[in-house]
Parts: structure tokens; C-alpha cells; sequence
């Protein structure tokens, strides 16, 4: 049994955006009781991550981390068609990911207490981002 | 088709616990033949990974990489409310992510020889961490 | 419903390997319309990725960052066994992780414009992959 939904997300530029509540609600629509939900972006310089809900202080403390793994307008990329911060979104994209998948159970996502799905934009400028949700059971 | 069961790891802190032999008994209990097994953990400081589970060395030597790639207590940090590892713990399980999906065929997990799936804490204390394991066939 | 498919990958060494083509196939002919298709790699010193697949400067450089977070023949690995690349391999295969899953609608992978899906050799010298594709409807 599966069932699939899409939904599109308007970013502002870096930082992240929770998505959890319309996960949840097309994992509800599914009408599965026992199974997964898998989140996934079909791009290449966001991520979708599981993250700490409660704080919004360890959202920025992720953004200024991921400034060291991946550094904007580094010398050494030879990639950077679109600008500073173009090869940065796409490794922050390898590093986080680009989709994350959470139980079903009892027809609900099975998240724990401090646990949010987040979109995160990796892009400097603002965009508009697609995910599409498969629940299967 | 879908099997769903869920346990309990007790962490002495800092390290990784090997669960393989759990995630296996579950993926044989599910009568699943082919399929996948999605292990997940429903804590943001800890994560579920697969590395090699030969030499006892390769998981010290990520522990020495992770505090490079997120180290405890620094500075930069605006997220401290539970001690100097709690934006680490955090980041690194961002990095290492939550959950992995492991294939089943011929109703076992067709991992590699040299696979392991560990639960691996990233906080410096003693945690009692939840992990759901779902099999869908 | 599910279908599952193994094939090999020869590498050269470091470097990244379109699978896309491979994944798409399998995804087809599995009949399934609606789902989700797993790709997963039986090793723990290469990974499965999706990255940006218009430019192979992206690749290159993700090569270079990745020479960063995890470098060769750090004084501070404790497992070498297998060389210089050895432990590098291990810590890279974890960062960006030994599968992905891609949603599949239509009967077909729903990738974006500018997904590709690799396989990722860490290891310097050339190596045989297995590489394990379920597809769930």
C-alpha cells in the first residue's frame, strides 16, 4: 500500500523551515496504520533533516557549522556558476541530505518528543522548493 | 506488508553499541522475504550508522573526526542548556543521521560482510535511547 | 509489493560513478507505480549519493571537501590496516552515508532536473561494488 503527496515550500534564503505538521497530516491521509514516510527534495542545495524542535538557537548553531564544512566562495571549488554560495549548497546537500524517513505507527509519524522535520535552505536567495512525501505500510 | 517492533539501548556515554543481531531477529520475526529494514532512532544526540564492524579502532577513529567536525564546547555555539556536548551531540547526529535503511532478501538483511548497524551516543552521559525498527515487504 | 535487483560497479579508485540509468531501469521494470526505490551498497569505504549532475566540477570539489573532513593518513587514526586510505574511506562512507531512496510515481524515479545518483569509491586504488536496489509499492 502507498501514497504519495507533493507540496512546494517558498524559502527565504539560508535557514530552515519545519515541515512536520504537513508530514504528518498526508501520513494521517494515508490511511496507513504501520509503515514509513519518506521525505525527499528534488534538489541538489537544500536538505531535509531531523533536528532538535525546541530551540531555534540549534538551528543557527547547525547553520554556523555547516559555514566550516562547507565555507561559501572557498578558492579551492572550481564550481560556482550561480555565485558564493553555489558549490557550499551542494555539499551542505551531500552532508545533510536530501531526504529523511520516519516510522509510521498507529496511523502517525512515529517522531520523538524533540524531534522536527525541517526543510533547509542552502541557497543565500530565496527559492522555491519541492517535496514529495511517500508513505508506505 | 509491514512488521513493526521497537527497543531500548542503555548508553554508558560517548560510543557506539552494536544492534545488528536486533535489527536481524526482527527482520526474520516480520516473515518478510524481500524488502527493507528502517532502523530509527527517536533522540536528536544520537544516531543509527553502519561501519565496519571488524576492528573495534575504525569507531574511536570517528569519534577523533567528530569532535573535529563538531566540537564540544565551542565558542560559536549559542545552544548550551544542557552541558558543552549537548550542541555537539546534536550536530553530530545530524551528520551521521538518524536512521539507516537496510535491505532484506530471502527474509534476512543483505548487509555486507563487513557491515555492522550501531547506535552510536554522542552525549557524554549515560542515555536510555529508543529505536524502532519497521520492515516493509 | 516489492521487486529487488543487484548489480556491480567497477571503480578506478576515488572518484564518482552515474548509476541513475542502472536505478531507473530497475525502478521500471518492477511494475510498481507508486513507491519508493532503496539503493544500498554492501560496503562501508564507498557510498551511494545524489548530488548535482550537470557539472562534474561538483564532484571534484566535493572530492576536495571531503579531503578535509576526513583526511588521508591522519597521525590520529588509529586503523590503518589497509593503508592510508583506509580509515579516510570509512569516515567519508559514514558522512555521506551507504544508501539513498528516491520516490517513485508514475511508474518512474521522481528525481529532479538535476539529480543524478552515484556511487562514490573512496578507496584509492579500483574496486568491485554490489550495489542492492528494492523497490516498494
Amino acid at each position: 500500500m502507498s501514497h504519495q503527496q507533493s507540496f512546494e515550500v517558498r524559502t527565504r534564503g539560508r535557514g530552515s523551515t519545519e515541515i512536520t505538521a504537513e508530514v504528518a497530516r498526508i501520513a494521517r491521509a494515508s490511511g496507513i496504520a504501520t509503515g514509513i514516510a519518506q521525505v525527499f527534495v528534488q534538489h541538489t542545495s537544500c536538505s531535509v533533516m531531523i533536528t532538535e524542535n525546541a530551540d531555534p538557537a540549534v538551528r543557527r548553531d547547525l547553520e554556523t557549522l555547516a559555514a566550516r564544512w562547507a565555507p561559501d566562495a572557498d578558492p579551492a571549488y572550481r564550481h560556482d556558476t550561480e555565485g558564493d554560495d553555489d558549490m557550499a549548497a551542494h555539499a551542505r546537500s551531500l552532508l545533510a541530505g536530501t531526504s529523511v524517513s520516519v516510522p509510521v505507527g498507529g496511523g502517525a509519524l512515529l517522531l520523538g518528543t524533540w524531534q522536527g522535520i525541517y526543510l533547509w535552505e542552502h541557497r543565500t536567495g530565496a527559492q522555491t522548493r519541492r517535496v514529495v512525501v511517500t508513505v508506505l505500510g
